[in-house]
């Protein structure tokens, strides 16, 4: 029976179907098979993976010798497989020797961080700058140093970076490695990879530049690891609204990679001006100002204060909401009720089995979940609310460079044989 | 290089990924290769898809002979590969012998059509029914027995089900097989797999029940063959408004089956009733409702006449139109503009390449496709709408159909063995 949730179609093959391939592709795509199966299912022997993969136990044989050759993969303990026959080798994901580096360009910090092929986080590092005041030419400075100060602890402790993805809070020509137009910091038009190739020099892991909040999203994915969930709509929460989605276990980038522009969905009757120049739209009823411009009282209260660190705002709304101060109830009620609406059109176009929120609404969103959760079912067209359960990310601020990681380290799942 | 596009996540592994597999199942995907490489790179040798799919020659030789009993390729013409070697005969799609049906119930017919394994159009027939007044057991009856017509039609010319999807204008649960919600017909709560196989009794092919609009994608999908297009939108236009998402070439279905319900957005700030019980929904700014009202002078005008055809009363409004009615342009220019606002919203979460408009839009929506993609330019996000474009359906009324049948025959790609 098909499995109908990945049923594709037939006569238009999407990517990784049926074309004809060379040999050296198909040794290589081979290398990817043995090493994903290990990821899934775990340590075993060649001739289990030869019978897990239907590959001859001869070509096992040789994949995997080459796959220990580049430090990938390990020889560990014997195993006896049955009561009968020669103990099997296992063999296992190594990867200790190489990792993924994720950096994030975010609105107040630069965050660099590298996790080996196994997902253990070997380096991590934080610099606090203001990204939209500083301008583009300071921050690619700055951001390569960090860089360089990864490539510097790496080496120092023999590991090799076999990739690093940029992620920024915007719309991002990965092709070109550009960010198009990213109003959080006020960049558009910046050729990101360029900038930091220049700078770097030769020669580096392969660099891509992608969108924050799809990088977060696969951070999130990677965390659901063992569990039923394959479709998850991450919303980012900072002053502007992003979505990462997930839909079926695989990232959804569209067409050109623009997917995920949920901030400026039309919902607003009042139609408040945004950032963007248009009326109405989402992320001014329920950013980060939306929340301390409802909750404030106004010029004088210090939770609008941009040189007081935005945790401690966040924990002064959260510590007044707690004391039962009318304001601040009303502001999260109200921000709950608008986010519910949003969540709820997402649900009904998605249909996710989780929607993880993110940044600001880690610290308080909390005391808005009932809310949300109460508006998807009156909302949302399917029964139960199509199953969806609203959740709060336990990334924190560096799910993006985590998902940038996870995203260097996926080409050498998909490709051993490039690394 | 990995293909971002494509990327799947690390450690949680999709449908259709790395999970150790049996002797058998590994054969049974072996045949589903080997038939997707003759349907995507066309007829060729059995020298060449080994060295296509990288599966030993004997092996490749045991599995097309499989695939030759069942009636899925034939064997043609010999071919000489260069300028030496002997002449290697060609095998090819053929499944002449077998189809998939598909069965659309809309608001106001049933529409039976089934398609042979490559895609010929082998039986076709529509019952005109006012469904929602006939009841739910006599619509069953009626589409029965029009499945059982169709049924002996292809046994008299030895054509053999291989499954059978049916179609319907609502909120499907998949797995039991039940219409959950369906209120262009009045459905609620209908067995729609048990009623039909109580009736139609055994050996019936397999059965299954999806959504119209799905459906109505992925016929829409398989237009596209040969194009870059594989992130489509596909809007039905009726009273309701649904959508089929076509991502990365494969249809989003969500994690529960309930994706696409894009009719109820909450996008009227002048929040009309929704026959669903909510306010501002989308389809009552663009649903066929929406337009005949705008455009129509009152109760004496017979383009409200539920007794006229549709497409007569279409006609009329596009007579009107071209003659330069100022109510009826005004009317389209609002549906238009209205349109326009929530298909930019979808492009903003989906960032499709293309969306077909279907329904009602095949029949005026030339009149307004300008206004919608100078919206699209306007509101959209990423640059230049993330180059979507907006097309009219050619495949009219009996795109669910269509796709239905399709579904059908994926089985067999996906799984050959079952047949």
């Amino acid at each position: 029976m098909t499995d109908l949730r990945a049923a594709t179609l037939p006569y238009a093959a999407p990517a990784g179907s049926s074309r004809p391939r060379d040999r050296s592709s198909i040794r290589r795509t081979n290398l990817g098979v043995v090493l994903r199966i290990l990821r899934d299912a775990g340590p075993r022997s060649r001739a289990q993976i030869a019978t897990d993969t239907g590959l001859p136990k001869p070509t096992v044989t040789t994949l995997v010798a080459e796959l220990v050759a580049n430090g990938l993969i390990s020889e560990g303990s014997a195993q006896r497989e049955g009561a009968v026959g020669r103990p099997g080798t296992l063999v296992r994901i190594d990867g200790r020797g190489l990792c993924g580096i994720g950096v994030e360009i975010s609105t107040s910090y630069v965050h660099v961080l590298a996790l080996t092929l196994g997902g253990d986080s070997v380096y991590e590092h934080r610099v606090a700058v203001a990204v939209a005041e500083a301008g583009t030419e300071e921050v690619l400075d700055l951001t390569a140093q960090a860089i360089r100060a990864c490539f510097t602890a790496l080496g120092r402790d023999g590991i090799r970076p076999v990739g690093l993805t940029l992620a920024v809070p915007g719309v991002i020509d990965t092709a070109a490695g550009t960010v198009e137009y990213a109003s959080a910091i006020g960049w558009r038009k910046v050729a990101v990879a360029e900038g930091l190739r220049r700078r770097l020099g030769q020669p580096l892991p392969h660099l891509t530049v992608d969108n924050d909040a799809k990088l977060g999203a696969l951070a999130e994915y990677v965390q659901t690891e063992g569990s039923d969930v394959h479709d998850m709509v991450c919303i980012t929460g900072e002053r502007g609204i992003g979505a990462g989605i997930i839909s079926d276990g695989r990232l959804l980038r569209g067409s050109t990679g623009f997917a995920g522009e949920v901030g400026h969905m039309p919902l607003d009757p009042r139609r408040t001006p945004c950032a963007c120049g248009r009326r109405g739209c989402w992320e001014t009823m329920v950013g980060l100002d939306a929340i301390l411009r409802l909750a404030g009282t106004g010029d004088g209260d210090w939770i609008h204060d941009p040189a007081v660190e935005l945790e401690s705002r966040l924990g002064e709304v959260r510590r007044r909401a707690d004391e039962g101060d009318v304001r601040t109830r009303e502001a999260l009620a109200r921000v709950a009720e608008d986010l519910g609406l949003g969540l709820a059109l997402l649900a009904d176009v998605l249909n996710p089995r989780v929607v993880v929120l993110g940044g600001y609404f880690t610290h308080i969103g909390h005391l808005m979940l009932d809310r949300i959760h109460e508006v998807l079912r009156e909302r949302v067209m399917a029964p139960d609310a199509g199953g969806c359960e609203v959740r709060l990310s336990a990334l924190g601020f560096a799910a993006a460079a985590r998902g940038g990681a996870h995203l260097a380290l996926d080409a050498v799942y998909q490709d051993p044989g490039a690394v």
